[in-house]
């Protein structure tokens, strides 16, 4: 099942499923966050009428209380960064409201002068739980998106704790769709990432470091994970800042992140305070 | 004005005025979060019956979204960890799940085996803002309150990210009260902490590296802080890691926290799974 989160006529939120390019709405259940429980959006009754999809102003597919990041997460990666490969997953926070949806414009702020993209799978918890072992992880999972983990890189390295690089205000794609975790297998997918139509990163999930089930795993030892809840798995080789010459987004960019089988998160940079 | 947020007679939550030991509930607003508006919370009319403050199970006093923690903010404890002096805050989080009240157990997990102490001055948002200037800063308070920034070492240190040993479930006390910023002049009150009465930290706020108000520019400068949001301000030297020999927390263990004009914090440890 695909799903997407978007604003409806009379600007409330609302989830629908999505088949042949038209959405029909969900009825009973209008986001996912931890206050849903998964069933009630795997079953939830859709309408009967349906929307365009391309008609609709997407939201971010799922509402996290919790985002979890991960760095160096594929070796392609980390070799660009000349660290060492990582014995233990590099976690660093996002919040909720640096994420936007498919289609809204990435807001570059006018303090940085190095914004950079990471293309990303992401995966959105659909059951609440601790201490979850790495064999029965994949069934906490509700499904999977993409996400372009965009990074301040001169605020990122202001100190050793990244925080401040990651954590902007309507800075973060997360969509277009969620694909239920019945439909993928999140260790064989291909990742890309193409700026202004030129491909700038490609990989393949199966190269993560740590996967996906052991990255639930890691971080809800220390914490619950809830529904909604969203790990990004990290990015592979290929960013803006590690190449020579460096590039970074400005105002008017199209980042494309595709990932097989979820589809394509499309994104226009714009310069904060800029009319589109 | 001192508030504290608790659990009344019917496992609900409340916010209570705290006046000679007495609590008398608030009326209209239950807790500090994003949801309310901090005149809410400070024109409430009070009910008229008191409860003893004693008698209270106390919850933790906010419940931010996000958690702001400051690592390396005194140049005591800077010194004691051999690095250098931050140019720029060390900026980590907490999540809301890792909060508890005064007077509730810490809980030890039982994959730790060093798991510190550390006095912090907290600070809770009262009006929501985004690139608040440093000399407006102190104007987006609601009160400060005292912090135990619980940390597993262990986890801390297996990255050089530090999210792992900072953002245990059930791990951080935030309390007993709220004291409004009218009350408190955030740059000059004595902190301290006891372990077991004897004790490990004695400083003032007055040495903090970067000061309440810059916390809050820096901090907003890439998200927008919301109501009941918290940034714990750091720690002062003495931490238990840095001791020779190390110092760690073990079930029974008593760790009181004291800031001065606030008061103080005071919980006992407990290995989890162990009764009380």
């Amino acid at each position: 099942m695909r799903l997407v989160a978007y604003r409806d006529g009379n600007g409330a939120e609302a989830l629908g499923r999505v088949e042949d390019g038209t959405v029909r709405r969900l009825k009973g259940v209008d986001r996912i966050d931890r206050t849903v429980a998964s069933a009630a959006v795997l079953d939830a009754e859709a309408e009967t009428g349906g929307v365009a999809l391309d008609d609709l102003t997407l939201l971010p597919v799922a509402r996290p209380e919790k985002i979890f990041c991960v760095g160096l997460n594929y070796r392609s990666h980390v070799a660009e960064t000349e660290r060492e490969l990582p014995s233990y997953p590099v976690l660093f926070p996002k919040f909720a409201s640096n994420l936007i949806g498919a289609g809204a414009d990435i807001v570059l702020p006018p303090e940085s002068k190095q914004v950079d993209y990471e293309a990303e799978l992401a995966v959105v918890i659909g059951r609440s739980g601790r201490r979850i072992d790495r064999k029965n992880a994949l069934g906490h999972v509700l499904g999977y998106t993409i996400c372009n983990d965009v990074t301040m890189r001169d605020f990122q390295y202001k100190s050793h704790q990244w925080m401040q690089g990651k954590a902007w205000d309507d800075s973060t794609p997360l969509g277009p769709v969620l694909v239920t975790a019945d439909e993928i297998d999140p260790g064989a997918l291909d990742i890309g990432l193409r700026l202004n139509g030129a491909e700038m990163q490609s990989s393949s999930t199966d190269r993560m470091i740590f996967d996906v089930a052991e990255l639930i795993a890691v971080t809800s030892q220390f914490t619950r994970l809830e529904v909604g809840d969203v790990i990004l798995t990290g990015t592979p080789g290929g960013v803006g800042f590690r190449r020579d010459p460096q590039v970074f987004l400005a105002d008017g960019d199209v980042v494309e992140v595709e990932i097989g089988g979820i589809g394509t998160l499309r994104n226009t940079v714009r310069a904060e305070g800029e009319a589109r």
